[in-house]
């Protein structure tokens, strides 16, 4: 794709990406099919990613395709150990209720991505006080991925109940990398009109009011 | 905005998304012009922020919107201080170039908006092994933010080089809350057909085979 200098975006087209954005959902195992990802949307997604805006223009991030059951079984493992430790946290009903939520798709989405933040080994323009910036510059490429997977109809979803060292060993990340997220991807039979958590009220939406302050706190 | 229900969305539409992705940019100082963003964009901005993804449906996210010259001032004295503390850390021509960058537009940005994540004091579904993912959720939303400020033609530009704790004092922040982002927000002369620093050659865009890997490192 071709950049235009200085391209002005009509309101309509804002009204587009709210809509993308709007419409984003975490799908997990219960509604991913096992269609294949075709390898030009796996493309345009991760265009999406390394255009994201990163600190220094440092590009820390680096991607781990995964598709094979047996890298699967392994990150799935892992998953589940933790699972039952989160499980443990919370209390009575909220522990029955969270016992019963499906909280990743590692087997029925056919394609997972498991994504690394390089340490840079010399000083980063924007990153000397705040080190936490080159994190999270892999972050912004992440929401680009999810946005621009929504935009092809394919589901994704946020694996965060893992040991993210074992992930690292599982995928024999070098030392200086660090495992931002691991993700599942796949065409969904359907995408939920709200959050899952919202529409079970697991939590409520904040009013907008509320998490607005005017100069200082 | 209402959601429809399993919305399809069109090839041409995925298109639009990344041509915006493709289109963002950091701006900073030199390109911001004093026009006032209006409020109905700054809550199209907002907007987007509040429908990122978040951990557990926790929303972990609050906004101060800064417009004041007094509060601009201070938080330019810790860019100053932080600011001359990173030049040091680069050497000769490097240096040189450093100093000559323009790396915030504190002032000349109508407008400021720092994001804060603010602590749970609960067990939050989700983060229980990679406690971070509260802050990634945050992050999530100001890329969100920052793609909905240039489809609205509207510069965002992240000012990292900053003491934290400083902007946090600044703005009476509540001790459990944490700095995510600094950012600062108007309508520009023009935004480049690449990011600055890759145009000046500050740091060479990467290769995209360089940064996938199939199953394991």
């Amino acid at each position: 794709m071709e950049v235009t200098e200085n391209r002005q975006f009509l309101q309509h087209e804002a009204d587009l990406l709210l809509e993308i954005i709007m419409n984003r959902r975490d799908v997990r195992g219960n509604r991913f099919t096992d269609e294949p990802v075709e390898e030009d949307k796996i493309n345009q997604i991760l265009q999406a990613a390394v255009n994201a805006p990163s600190v220094g223009f440092s590009q820390p991030w680096q991607f781990v395709i995964i598709k094979s059951k047996k890298t699967k079984e392994q990150v799935k493992a892992t998953f589940n150990v933790e699972n039952e430790k989160a499980s443990k946290l919370f209390k009575d009903e909220k522990q029955q209720e969270y016992n019963r939520l499906k909280l990743e798709g590692i087997f029925e989405a056919p394609l997972n991505i498991a994504i690394f933040y390089t340490d840079v080994d010399k000083p980063v323009l924007g990153q000397t006080s705040m080190t936490e910036v080159g994190l999270y510059s892999v972050v912004c490429a992440i929401q680009n991925m999810w946005l621009m997977a929504r935009a092809l109809n394919i589901g994704m979803g946020w694996v965060s109940i893992i040991d993210p060292e074992k992930v690292k060993q599982i995928l024999k990340a070098p030392e200086g990398n660090k495992l931002v997220g691991y993700f599942c991807l796949g065409y969904t039979n359907g995408f939920l009109p709200q959050p899952e958590l919202e529409l079970l009220k697991w939590e409520n939406r904040k009013k907008v009011s509320d998490l607005i302050f005017n100069e200082t706190y």
